[in-house]
């Protein structure tokens, strides 16, 4: 009742890739400290629901399919995608009125199972467009999910701060030193928070390079990323040579987003749109594979080390050596606090489940 | 002194199958949250003592023999079956008077080890009478043990209510959806609860078909499990054709008893005695294995997901949605509550070791 | 601020084997709750810091060295060895005044680095002398460290103890049962804790007898332990035949020292100098494996295993029978517990990061 999430909840996170939830499957995700359960039904649309009968409290994933309803693997309750109990083989199979399974709406958009965690209806106007990744061919965009043992801020302080780029990534990401000594561009709405850093390379940056007119010789580039509630990380880049503008350059559209399992493990969704051998489906394998990597083997131990070192305490009780470049990133973490604060202050209800106990 | 046991104390617990605890072994295992050591004395006579040394607290367990006392691993103390220090060869060789190892009364029966595990004088008359197990063949009787990691109430709900054995099991205890639509006759007396199941199936259950005059058709069937304190569960079911009375058809007696390591551990253990094929040592192999593999990788499972699906919370404060078939296992737990709050409020003392902290 | 340390601060710990720091790496131990990253400046010299960039809070030992300062992994800032910020390479490379991480004085005596961890001042009086280990031949000395799950003080109870030997350890160092019977002469000083144990026994200890006139006959053996803090303890072992004196029989002078990693983590150091076969290297790695595998396999499992059986209480708390060989180590507990409590009394600030949670 009175407890506090630790989350924003009136918020679209992605629950899942759409690539991984086929249509038999009973798919389960840890979500803001939440079992969920999503799967397609007949018609191959997605659906949420917690992943516990309300009867025992099995988990629905270890049951089957009857239908489009799931029946409960340890005393055969079936539920519908609403969540309501439609098969009762028990006694006289009453069946109890109402929703006794909660149920979580879901968006398909971009690639990503969209979900709503919050008992408020859902509000669809609240999932950002990210329009870009679905246009242009199929194999000129990737997907791809990694699972971290952090607290998801510390993904977002990372994406929303590139100043890291040159200390941990590799030979293709390098900027040769020039985005450091930059200080962002960063601009603030009452939703959203981004920074951009425009500045030259020599070569150009490694994944684009080969892409450009004279790929051993200066071109400009363009970085900005954009942060969006509750966990959205939208990454624009561009590289140019000569007089051509970016928008005729070589470019890529990413977005990170952010979901986290609980207070320590988050799910880390990816995914990349280029303007470039757009139809190269080795090549889009191999770029997806290669993002993966360099999260996992780059970023993420020193995430996780961070986070080992922090002890448990909040970011800004240690009270952090802030620099120039960390701005944008305290600014995402201000305007989450306080959009999770200003819902904690009027919510109620469900919401007790993911308090911090 | 005013903590409050999670356990009830004034009772017998099982503490070991009797062939787990040789002539010269030091037996050692985890009950209502104490180490206990058990060990068989010359005549062969089990007994139980704490397994921590007054004296720096090491495992008696990691000790060894001299004769019937226990010697212990660290400096050399010597114990006897009633706690009492029998040797220190230290200094002038002065011994502590009285006992300063605490002892609990065990009694040995129906092949089990039964330990009384509050500070009250035993009181034999509560250990159940199970004298079934006793008769007859010893080819006719099995006794298995598990170790779950799960609360043991949940092993009650699962025995109590058996309207999960067409879900969770397959062929060999099916009863083809027969019992689940019937409402169980529940008993209680102040100190049982019991639940009986009377229907008819076609074919007979597995485990009795080949034993009855026409395995292919129709027969009888009775099932009836019963309640005492603290975990035991007493199983009958009998299976029979044409006007043959129970009594005289296809039956077997067994015991499912559980005693919590901790509030996430049970030890259960398993004994069953059947009236048919009781000399053959194959078959009763067979049996209790099959007993055993059908909890570990089918029940067990599910009640390990479900426990953690309840995120460390009571059931009862999740508001369950109970069915008709559970009122013997609601019954059962708030006997059992009832029973363990009467003694709280009547109790003192060493109960301190196994609260809750 | 008001937070009471677990530990006594104003005290020398062993951080490290002067061997496990050699000229290039970035050594990282756990110590008092801290991490710590120690190193080696361009003259071979160590250096101690938090091992925690205080920017975002990466281990500094996961980065790189730039001469004698370090770079962090994660953003490529700079640290010297006093902890001031030589280098940032964000903006326009502002520098933080003061110190920004802490530092901690280190000094290297007797094959071992000795870190000093709290606010105060180092007062390097305070390290008490252990001369003896570096007096002699450079193979008759040996290091060796080992990390155990425990309390620190559960090794010194087993180490100002020594009637557990006789229980405890095989041949090599068994007194045949004489030292038990004895009641040990103790002395206490306001700053020290000494026990001391004379006797004979036959044939000598294992250890000395090869090095004695008459391996096989009776020797008067002389034993004192001597602790100081925080966890030091001193121990002297002397075997001679005849009326040959002590200073000219066979004898070894041994360094046991303690550091908590936590609460329930030590690190546990060893050095022992002997005056026979001081020349043979073979020996000399011998005796050190000999104690490293004696106090791993012998003592370290019963010490863990009482910890287990402890349950998180403190020592006093569970009221423990305590023998006439207990006294020693009883004094040393209080005394211990008396500068902890007094240095609490009197200290503020960074305490704070190892406080009991």
């Amino acid at each position: 009742m009175s407890a506090k999430s630790l989350y924003l909840k009136r918020a679209w996170y992605v629950a899942a890739l759409s690539s991984e939830v086929d249509a038999t499957q009973l798919f389960h995700r840890r979500i803001l400290g939440m079992s969920i359960l999503i799967y397609r039904d007949a018609r191959g649309e997605a659906v949420a629901l917690q992943d516990r009968c309300p009867h025992r409290f099995a988990p629905l994933s270890m049951g089957s399919r009857v239908g489009d309803a799931i029946a409960c693997p340890y005393h055969g309750l079936r539920f519908d995608a609403g969540g309501h109990c439609v098969h009762n083989p028990h006694g006289r199979g009453q069946l109890p009125k109402g929703q006794v399974v909660r149920s979580f709406p879901l968006i398909e958009r971009h690639g990503f199972l969209w979900i709503w965690m919050a008992e408020e209806a859902a509000d669809p106007a609240l999932l950002p467009d990210f329009a870009p990744l679905d246009e242009g061919h199929a194999n000129g965009v990737g997907h791809t999910y990694m699972k971290l043992p952090v607290d998801y801020r510390l993904i977002l302080d990372n994406v929303m701060d590139l100043s890291h780029v040159d200390y941990v990534h590799g030979e293709i990401i390098t900027t040769r030193g020039q985005l450091s000594p930059l200080i962002p561009q960063v601009e603030e709405t009452d939703h959203s928070v981004s920074a951009s850093w425009d500045y030259s390379q020599t070569p150009p940056i490694g994944i684009f390079a080969p892409f450009l007119p004279r790929p051993e010789e200066t071109a400009r580039h363009s970085i900005r990323v954009t942060w969006t509630a509750p966990a959205n990380i939208q990454l624009s880049i561009a590289a140019a040579q000569d007089d051509v503008p970016f928008e005729q350059g070589v470019s890529q559209y990413d977005l990170h987003s952010c979901t986290p399992g609980d207070e320590n493990e988050t799910h880390y969704f990816f995914a990349t749109r280029r303007n470039h051998a757009e139809e190269d489906g080795d090549y889009n394998r191999f770029k997806t594979a290669a993002m993966h990597a360099a999260f996992e083997t780059e970023d993420g131990p020193i995430i996780a080390a961070s986070q080992r070192e922090m002890g448990g305490e909040e970011f800004f009780d240690l009270k952090p050596m802030l620099l120039s470049n960390d701005l944008a990133a305290v600014k995402v973490r201000r305007q989450l606090q306080r959009a999770i604060d200003n819902e904690n202050a009027t919510s109620s209800g469900w919401g007790r489940a993911v308090a911090r106990s």
